[in-house]
């Protein structure tokens, strides 16, 4: 079976560091490309280009939105060293640079090995069949996104849904493919930026939050199954908020952090 | 006036986009320069290519050790928007490249417009005078970074000095120049590196922690006194680290956050 995120994140190599592909409907909100699955896009490729399969850390700079339609990745490696393979990457849709990226590939490390320090507590979420699923009507907006997901929120959550944002810039769920793709370390940067902003708790009227930089720390390679996600924003000045994201697997492993900071309107 | 660290971080333009300038000898850590060092050279030849004065969010990979001596860095404009300039830099030493950055450059909002929320409590650290200075001789290795700077130490967080760590990766204290230089959004991308790394207290026997990736977001511009910082590593599995620091003016404002994954011996 081929799943709908391989096909929709699928490059093809067309010279050597160049690779074309489409922006696929329906990983949108509103016509605009998320930015997961933008990160995801880029990953396919630099992995690719790199010889390493998993993105230990990967930096997206936004300078435009990605409607559905064709691109071009350019990639360039850096640095192959013996532990990782550092590459950048720009995304060209109509000849103008979309996306910038940096990344450092390389095989994730077993998460068991070496000294273990989880100063981060695994954040409780009701089991994924008790959290209330996300759909493509969206909460607030269409989320053409959820028809390819199977998201389930954490139902003390999800306030901004029902115009009783309860003020607690949090978020936290679990992130599936709708289709049953299991999950990797590919998608988990589709699942890091997949959950609503959780600044949408603290606003009277939620609004598109433009993602200005994203970074993600890939930190183990997730178990197939759904992953758990806590999202917050510490702190919210001067017209921008940071955004910090911690993805575990079904096991507790943690597999992921991530850090975005948008623009929120003043 | 002319302060060290102006002198230690001056490029000189030698052509569009390019400039020289010299790793200098004293900011360093066992003749290796400090990471924060080298981002603020980075960002040095960024924002003046860029033409804004801010590092609202740079990111850094380290691809090579560096020794004090010349180097060249080519700067290039990605986008140069309304509110950012990206920029995208290397520095070339002997024909190589040792650091690829990437930067969104803009003057730094006014912290106090528009939405506030801090979900991150300041950090408590006792007043500067009562906190411990560091010296060049170090509290391990010599620092010779620490002839630049005055910076003190929060007392409960310097068991890793005394070989009896306590288990708390965790270090909190202050950051100054040692010439009086007022801090700015320049020198907080150093504030952001200088402090010992928090995993030394978890190690039996602290050693050297290389970064692979550092990104800082520079949040509001900083009142010119010494700096607060609270650095914590929350995450330690598979051979690698995340460091997350805060860092506050003398007013209280946040000022920047800071994050990087590193090597750890397994």
């Amino acid at each position: 079976m081929t799943f709908a995120f391989d096909l929709a994140t699928a490059v093809t190599k067309t010279s050597e560091g160049v690779y074309s592909g489409k922006v696929h409907d329906g990983w949108d909100i509103r016509g605009n490309a998320n930015g997961g699955y933008v990160m995801a896009l880029l990953a396919s490729a630099m992995r690719e280009h790199a010889g390493r399969p998993d993105p230990i850390s990967i930096t997206l700079h936004y300078l435009a939105p990605l409607p559905a339609g064709d691109f071009e990745i350019t990639t360039q490696v850096i640095k192959r060293g013996r532990m990782f393979c550092t590459v950048t990457a720009s995304m060209v849709v109509n000849g103008r640079i979309a996306v910038r990226a940096i990344g450092a590939f390389s095989e994730a490390p077993a998460h068991d090995h070496g000294m273990q320090h989880h100063g981060i507590a695994l954040t409780e979420v009701p089991p994924f069949e008790q959290c209330t699923r996300r759909t493509a009507e969206g909460e607030i907006v269409p989320l053409a996104l959820m028809s390819k997901l199977d998201m389930r929120l954490h139902p003390d959550d999800r306030g901004f849904a029902t115009g009783q944002p309860n003020g607690v810039p949090r978020i936290r769920g679990w992130f599936a493919f709708a289709d049953g793709r299991p999950n990797d370390t590919l998608s988990v940067l589709l699942a890091a930026d997949a959950f609503p902003p959780p600044v949408f708790n603290l606003l009277a009227v939620p609004g598109w939050v433009p993602t200005v930089e994203f970074t993600v720390h890939v930190r183990a390679v997730p178990a197939p199954g759904p992953l758990r996600g806590e999202f917050t924003a510490k702190e919210i000045q001067g017209g921008m908020f940071e955004e910090d994201g911690v993805i575990w697997d079904e096991h507790g492993t943690l597999i992921a952090q991530s850090r975005q900071i948008g623009l929120i309107p003043l």
